[in-house]
């Protein structure tokens, strides 16, 4: 008999789907969250949310798409279990409140509404300063004064890791 | 190398969170979809979601809650991952469109919402005619003359399995 | 200096974007409602929702579309506000949270998710039995035993006036 | 018989619900959009939201609050129409997209996510250069490489009032 929260942890991964920069880290970063068994999520799109699915897929991890369409074909292919809000960029929220910690690589506009987010509902945030976009532009500055947020710096992916495991052991 | 999508196949269930009279059942048809390593997906909460999950969990399957609220803790304790949506009922919309397959047991306004998505998404539907409430009522109607859903009635939780079997192998 | 809300009442009606047998009952609604100042609010596509838009618009009335799009340019003419919800069919809950009424014409899938949102939210609904459709099956059925609805059967559009009257004067 | 599109220009103020400094000059920038018939859309809640409302309503203005709840009570009393979304602080997404043309007035993590939205969704944005906040923030940087958003920078109510006929005219 089960007697317990038995939920698993869950990291939340977020870019852009049209970052090259950063393929090669974010494939890591998917491969170590699925060796220690957390579940990885993203929006589930292409771009960073694709290499970081590829690294936990091809680690045996769960693997979890979050899509802002209505239909599950819209996901990058190593999603192996899929989300299909229907409900648009409206998706960007409950993307943000899927995790229990949220790592933010470079990112554009939608990963801004992201951190926005996650900001305003006290996500733990480990901001990656080595990619340029909006992970890096934030690691250097406070989103407001009424925020809960501890925000994480990491200058490279050891630091995302040793983060992780401060924040979720 | 991972070459195609491996998305698992993913039930789900919807019925009343105040439901009384039909718990042994969703914790055998839980249970049933566990075994057969499909996810098992319900909107998060008590009553027939909470008997399910926990079917499902004992098996050692993988449960998913999709939560109307913004935090982790209004999930029953069998789901061992959980989306908080943050969008209130319009979570129904997603539920829906998270399932190759829905199972409806029973139900009332919540569930009839979501059988009215599922109808206009055209998602195959199992309605148990054996327990009272909208699966009842809507094995015996039709919802309009524009849905592509193929309705599958079940008057036995053995013709639920059934039918599981032919629509998702 | 104003001292005290000053909302106006809100009606919206619901009902079919391919119904082709209400349109001259629907624009009378439609009339009805802007001549009595009250705010006509739809989903804001063809259909129902654009004859009853073309009634209040002619009487000068506000008309309010809420689209499932994210942009302007999907409303009917009618609509002289537009809230382009950006989340797909979740705006049907949307739309119902912003009636202090509603008015259902016949009516399909939509409209039956629509119905089902009213009654979880308690909202006063006037179902047309005039009009084929949910509108008609819902006048002769109960929703469950929780709602708290009150439902007005309205067999004649000057009923649907009478009832306007009765619950929002 | 109305022929073609009739819709009002749509105006979306956005800043902080706890935002005492710019009380003044949101009231004045709300009578500006009532005078000039725009209809006024804000979040409904309080701070900037209640101010540009109460300066919109005083003029005789529409003035719309787009709420993240499902009630019309937690409006603030200078909205005229109320439209509770029902979805939480996804609802950001929708406040955006019912704007032609956005003004930000200070802000803090919620407007925040709706500065991001503006960008990825196009739309012209009014930064008020003179309230602390995002809107002063955003005045100096570019979101990203990829959004077509043109940005207004205003340093006076006066400049507001002149992007605003520019845009909208």
């Amino acid at each position: 008999m089960i007697k317990k929260n038995i939920r698993h942890k869950q990291v939340v991964v977020i870019g852009s789907s049209d970052d090259e920069f950063n393929r090669e880290k974010s494939y890591e970063i998917g491969k170590y969250i699925a060796k220690n068994k957390w579940i990885l999520i993203s929006g589930g799109k292409g771009g960073i949310m694709e290499d970081v699915s590829m690294g936990a897929a091809e680690e045996g991890g769960i693997v979890i798409g979050i899509l802002p369409d209505s239909d599950f074909n819209s996901a990058n292919r190593f999603c192996n279990i899929v989300i299909p809000t229907g409900i648009g960029y409206a998706r960007n929220l409950t993307n943000i409140l899927s995790g229990d910690v949220i790592i933010a690589i470079g990112g554009k506009s939608g990963t801004l509404s992201e951190l926005a987010y996650a900001w305003q509902f006290g996500k733990p945030i480990i901001c990656c300063s080595f990619a340029p976009g909006w992970s890096e532009k934030l690691s250097k500055t406070v989103i407001d004064d009424r925020g809960s947020s501890e925000i994480y710096i990491a200058d490279t992916i050891e630091e995302v890791f040793k983060h992780l495991k401060d924040i979720l052991h």
